[in-house]
């Protein structure tokens, strides 16, 4: 087994979660649940370990940072599921565990002999969070998936992309992503219950159905309207201004979610008339004539560069930003004011910068550093 | 008052949650307390409301169905902050609460006499939980931020989008939606914390850092190769083959996320020899050599519909999907059978269809119809 970790103080301290799962959506789940406090024991396969070791990018010592991004601050234990002794191993780390998340295709654990109903009979307080591309009910269940799979099945595609081009792949993997946080607030949730009944529980949590928790408006949309939404490129299909807007330099991004807002807008680039023009007097108006209200908004921005717009925009207390990109963000003031890039403490990954902790709690510092990256035993 | 709403059976029966919340990214956290079976009593401006009232699609009947969609099975009480009579009685509904939830700009609650320390003062036991733009700390603090801005200035923008083509916007508000699922997680942390320590704690979380806990390996990617990524289109930057192909009539996708996969898709194509092309022997050649791995596998797929592909490629265990719009989605046979679809249950939105739950738990019943959605009271 790995060298043991402290975990950081915090709310899940006293809880250990046996952790089989592999690349993106569960790694992500017990990350978020290291983060606040869970010891972590992470359970591979002895001599393969988990499929993100083998996912680039990789450090000059041949240490993926994918995996190290994921699996910091955790403990890694090699188990062969199929040979008799480590199962007796494997029983013994669930007895004394709290939590157990798994992200096999449903019917995997069954076959190891290791189902939800065994395990609760064995262990009636642990709770059991299973990850799966579809869930464990319904015509694909047994069907494997990824996260471009769960994008493409789940819709968010279909509205992500250029005005009239392609649907396009969300750049970072919300179909996994979605899915791990998802499980997380299912496992604290039965914790909690748990803590109260001494019952544990199976959370099911499908990659599909959680992309379709996101949907959010495109469904209510297609429900009213009977329209098919698209891609409509960086603007928001119900609220009007709200987008990116070309400048003389570069593209910057402006939110005026309501009339006040509105107004301000309109005074701050310029063009006190807008808001008293029919097409513009409200946000249905302005939706329904988003393009003539972004060309009289863009003849204004394109005179000055986004940093002067950016100015006069916050000044007026006007939601706006620069499209940053990934240099930028890691380099932000505020980023780092908020301590959301930490860096990785122990030897394979050391001083690695990975992203930190967007839940800030009182009653818990915010570490600087995290725990190092699990080796995978021989 | 609204007519009370008896919550679903869930893990967080009997935990009350005052809800502040408007528009989007508040009310999702309530949401999710609500569909895991919290009491939710949205407390609204008299005369005015959530803003997401105000913004379409609007019912026959002008109800909106956005405000609908993330207020179903909700309480509303129409309170006003700055009145004394109604101070009181918010004050009366603290006192019998577990939860207090706002997003209003940092600094506002203080203002009314209701920052986190007075309140902890007062409710020592009370979890408070506060969504804003970019957190309560930092030199952005004070800032007004909607999704759009957290979008932009977190990066994922710039990650997402035709490749060399601009930066584009998620077509999901997933600025406002990750800051509900960890502002979600950070909420049922606090409670399991509370019942074993009996004290409360405030909640900070910022949409900001949210997106940077999104960026996932584009930070890897970033800090290893010193390269800023940028929109690369429907393919993943570091698992290949593994985006959106063209067959003969349509865009499909495929995620052959290891050898293993890989080796059956080639046979799946009829093109057994790619695994022994030295360009595509393993996950990093592949990810070197995409364009040309692209053409190879095209050539095949371009010969035959999606469907075709589907049959064959779903029989040979390989993840795979068609791209689904909405109207897909909502008809899915698997997406009904997970009950992610469901009805509300009440007078101004009978029978809007909605997104279901994603956490399944087996010791609770899943619903398939929803709370009605709250009027505002006069």
């Amino acid at each position: 087994m790995s060298a043991p970790v402290v975990p950081p103080a915090g709310p899940l301290n006293g809880v250990t979660v046996v952790d089989l799962t592999r690349v993106l959506a569960g790694p992500f789940c017990t990350l978020v649940l290291a983060d606040l406090g869970a010891r972590v024991i992470k359970v591979e396969r002895p001599g393969v370990g988990d499929d993100a070791r083998h996912i680039g990018p990789f450090l000059p010592n041949g240490l993926s940072g994918y995996f190290a991004s994921l699996n910091r601050g955790k403990e890694s234990i090699s188990i062969d599921l199929e040979d008799r002794a480590d199962r007796q191993r494997f029983d013994d780390f669930l007895a004394s565990a709290d939590v157990l998340v798994e992200n096999f295709k449903p019917g995997a654990m069954d076959r190891l002999g290791y189902s939800w109903e065994v395990i609760h009979a064995r262990h009636p307080r642990l709770v059991y969070a299973g990850l799966s591309g579809f869930g464990r009910t319904g015509p694909l269940a047994r069907q494997p998936a990824y996260d471009m799979v769960a994008q493409a099945m789940g819709g968010v595609m279909s509205i992500t992309g250029p005005p009239g081009g392609p649907p396009t792949r969300v750049g970072s993997s919300i179909g996994d992503i979605a899915a791990g946080l998802y499980a997380a607030v299912g496992v604290i949730s039965a914790l909690h219950h748990r803590d109260e009944s001494g019952e544990g529980m199976l959370v099911d949590v499908a990659m599909l159905d959680c992309q379709v928790a996101l949907l959010e408006n495109a469904i209510a949309r297609f429900e009213i309207s009977g329209q098919v939404p698209t891609p409509i490129g960086s603007r928001h299909p119900s609220i009007t201004p709200f987008g990116a807007f070309e400048a003389r330099d570069d593209l910057l991004v402006i939110a005026a979610g309501n009339n006040a807002l509105f107004a301000k807008l309109s005074e701050a680039v310029g063009r006190p008339d807008l808001p008293s023009n029919s097409m513009f007097s409200d946000n249905a108006s302005r939706t329904e004539h988003e393009t003539e209200l972004r060309a009289e908004l863009e003849r204004s921005l394109r005179t000055r560069d986004v940093a002067h717009w950016l100015g006069i925009l916050q000044e007026a207390g006007i939601p706006c930003s620069p499209i940053h990109d990934v240099a930028d963000v890691l380099a932000h003031p505020q980023v780092l004011a908020r301590n959301m890039v930490v860096t990785i403490d122990g030897d394979d990954a050391e001083g690695l910068r990975v992203a930190g902790n967007p839940v800030k709690l009182s009653a818990f510092p915010d570490p600087m550093t995290r725990g190092p990256v699990p080796r995978l035993e021989r």
